[in-house]
């Protein structure tokens, strides 16, 4: 199998998307998580650019990595100064990586309106900086920024950029398609024609402004180029680079490169998510291979064919890449789906039992409401399991109150809640106050039920979402919603719907709290179920 | 220039992620919404398959559209039946739009192993159903699902099945990649054969499974295609197709088609922005072109080099598409929409005056707390007047309570409010119950204010959204809460947020009064200002 070079740049370009900014910490352990998947190159920052990068390329020299190595990254020369006079290429040395990956300028437009250099000292600029490394027995990655527009406006500046770079030793030639507006025939195109004139590995660097990042990638790969950068989760300067979590599955178990350890292809999804939590920016769900929808079918066609055979509606088996097949039970989801999840609880029923079809008969009813079980598997299995009595309540509701106001005085917060419930017969009443209605009665509900469950104090609401139903009835419009609940180890999601909205999150709160005693039931008591 | 149709599947394929359920009013403004920017069809639903879709598509005959035409959805007639036999033929016609699209098999191994009918059978399905649509007047596309694959495994069988589409009258072909499995150098070569084979138009359907639909389409129409089908913000089954506020401007801007009318293209953002907000998904801001931050700066070479010229870091100028350049460092984003705005209020007011600056700054601020404006209008204008001095308050909140309580007796409503307020020194207290917090609050303030203002017994409110932000803080998370109100003449938006929902509707509502007092000041004594 051919191999590709992958060139993760999330620490580097990754790092210039809006509303990125990493800790030391964040660093360390996105640097061991794309290590674990088996990334050949790690870009770890530009160590002139910014003197913190420099503490933290000193931590790294302490950590072992499996498969990655670490580049520093930085740019050629600046005029009129030699290299070892140049502060960003002395930190690129100090940096202590074995591997840099140097930017020059190959678009000869950004050369005379934007660093103001002739053409012949951009070209002297990139020679004597990459000449430098390579005497301090540096590997060098040559970053030809901006090489497509730069060809595409005058071809033989951007081949003599690359051409210095060549002479002066580069170990590979990284075409930049910095703007992201090159289409993937023309990459194709001038990829192979690079790729045919020089001996040196010729690397791929793409944006999405056109939303071609990931085939570009492709293409220049199918044109021969050998190394691919990208961030892991495609984040990156304005729309983003190619997203190595996509292409990596693309190249290694569609087109037959070998990209990663193939152990480890299983790992992409979890890394990919485990990734994208540190940087704290939501995993799109809709991501190819690692999103939460990615394998999730809907259409009932969809559904039913997948059930046939699952090659009929997916290109590839989900858990290749560790994410999982999903069927969104839906109006347009058929009996198949909703029956899979009914023989979860209760192995023996089949399609025609009449229990399946009285679940489907109240999950219409529940529909018509405006309830979407869709992504709500928590109160879906609950809803299941009372039809089949399978299931008892774990505490009973006295009442509950809950009290806003506005203006507030001094530390009271804007809600209020009190609650009183009933367990086995024992009265538990409590209060709390929290930002808003909802986050206080939340609070006073776990407060109370804690006396009776200790275990609950595992759970968080680790995502809370509103929807309003036929919003044109205004503020008496329906609302549904989604909370979603984690104890560290599972997580599981439930709804509610009411015209009111503090009625739609208890009903949602209280299949969170009562899905997790199940669980632990079945934990405890597996042996006897 | 060329022409490319565009296909908008919003309300069928898009219907199809997870999480998207439309309400008929929903429907509606979508249809509305992408008439206006000019796709030549809107694929509104399958009327064969959901009964409520029948009736959306009666809604739909009353409403009369600038751009757009109208497409139902559906597939060939059963084995074994005539096409006037079939239900879900019949719907089609029932749905009384003038195009349908007709979706039937292309890859043998789904004839065989999914609907279990013999090759020569499907054949028949497929000439039966379109040659008895277009006998009753329609327009067909034939939709070849999973072409490519079938291509791929059976091409002689797959080139059949657009044979007897072509035979039975079709008026177009549209290649379906169903799985998304499919990369951009197959389908440029496989739809060029096509193209050259059949004097009807070849389109093109994508999903994202491997990143590749806006890629696969674009090399579809560089072999000849000149139909596009899509999504506008790219949303579908599992992960998506072809993503069209990506490719209508990669096609029009940049490749030299004919797409939508040219003057429509700067309303794209804004476009794109209001049917995410509809479908209530959140565009990822990185979509290329219309996504937040797809011309955001933040590398300080970027920021230079752009602030030099623009195209040094800009495929194109966003404001082609309606969106604008953000620097993320040194902020200078956007003045000129900003200023238009502005203007409306204070005709003299230039770019740089110390006003201009003061709401820039302001508005910095509040987008930093999670205001949004886009789409709030009413709010907007609220906020540019408080920083211009043209503004005073109506009334004076001394304060409110809400009480919510549960379970509840007799005829007592889930929530009250008690509220008092000062007009001019003079004080109103009452109180009001409603389905909810928020419901009670808007009662009891409308009823309190309507003693000094009656006016305001015009407003009602038509539209309440709500949006958490940052939604892991589960309960506790910032929502935004939109809220659209008419006088029966005019309608406006305002916006809210806060960590309590109640204070976040609070300020929308406070907002949505004061702006129908405004306007009706405005009115009255025009002559005076």
């Amino acid at each position: 199998m051919e191999k590709v070079t992958i060139f993760d740049s999330t620490l580097r370009d990754g790092a210039q998307a809006e509303g990125v900014s990493f800790s030391v910490e964040d660093k360390i352990k996105i640097v061991k998580a794309i290590d674990k998947l088996g990334c050949a190159y790690i870009e770890a920052g530009n160590p002139g650019s910014n003197p913190k990068d420099l503490e933290f390329f000193e931590r790294l020299k302490s950590i072992e990595l499996k498969n990655a190595k670490i580049a520093a990254f930085g740019s050629t020369r600046r005029r009129g100064i030699s290299p070892s006079e140049d502060g960003n290429v002395q930190a690129l040395l100090r940096a202590g990586t074995q591997t840099a990956a140097v930017f020059g300028k190959s678009w000869d437009f950004h050369v005379t309106d934007i660093i103001n250099a002739t053409l012949r000292e951009n070209l002297e600029m990139i020679y004597d900086t990459i000449a430098y490394l390579k005497e301090q027995g540096m590997e060098v990655v040559f970053d030809a920024e901006h090489f497509y527009d730069g060809y595409k406006n005058n071809p033989s500046y951007a081949l003599k950029t690359l051409e210095s770079a060549v002479q002066a030793g580069a170990d590979c030639l990284c075409l930049c398609d910095t703007n992201g507006g090159t289409f993937p025939n023309e990459i194709y195109d001038i990829t192979k024609l690079v790729v045919e004139k020089y001996d040196v590995p010729i690397g791929i660097h793409a944006h999405n402004d056109c939303g071609m990042a990931a085939a570009n990638a492709i293409m220049a790969v199918r044109a021969g180029a050998s190394h691919v950068q990208g961030t892991l989760t495609g984040f990156g300067e304005r729309c983003g680079n190619t997203n190595l979590s996509t292409v990596i599955p693309d190249l290694q178990l569609k087109m037959g490169y070998d990209c990663i350890p193939q152990e480890n292809m299983a790992e992409l999804t979890h890394i990919a998510r485990e990734v994208s939590e540190i940087a704290n920016l939501k995993l799109n769900d809709r991501e190819p291979y690692v999103g939460r929808t990615a394998f999730a079918h809907k259409g009932g066609m969809h559904v039913d064919g997948v059930s046939k055979n699952s090659k009929s509606f997916e290109h590839i088996d989900p858990s290749l890449v560790g994410n999982e097949r999903k069927f969104l039970t839906s109006e347009v989801a058929g009996r198949t789906t909703i029956l899979s999840m009914i023989r979860k609880i209760a192995p023996d029923i089949n399609k025609n039992s009449p229990e399946t079809v009285k679940i489907m008969e109240r999950l219409k009813e529940l529909e018509y409401e405006g309830y979407q079980f869709e992504g709500a598997e928590g109160s879906f299995e609950l809803l299941i399991r009372k039809e089949l009595g399978k299931y008892k309540p774990f505490f009973e509701l006295d009442t509950f109150k809950i009290i806003g106001e506005h203006p507030t005085e001094g530390s009271i917060r804007t809600a209020s809640a009190m609650i009183k419930v009933s367990v086995d017969g024992k009265k538990e009443i409590t209060a709390a106050e929290g930002d808003g209605p909802v986050n206080a009665l939340d609070k006073a509900l776990r407060k109370a039920l804690e006396v009776f469950y200790p275990t609950l104090s595992e759970v968080h609401l680790t995502d809370y979402k509103v929807r309003v139903l036929d919003s044109t009835s205004a503020t008496a419009s329906k609302v549904r919603v989604l909370i979603e609940s984690s104890d560290g180890v599972e997580s599981w999601t439930t709804v509610g719907v009411s015209k009111d909205i503090i009625e739609a999150s208890w009903i949602a709160l209280v299949d969170s709290i009562e899905y997790k005693l199940i669980k632990n039931i079945e934990k405890k008591y597996k042996q006897f179920l």
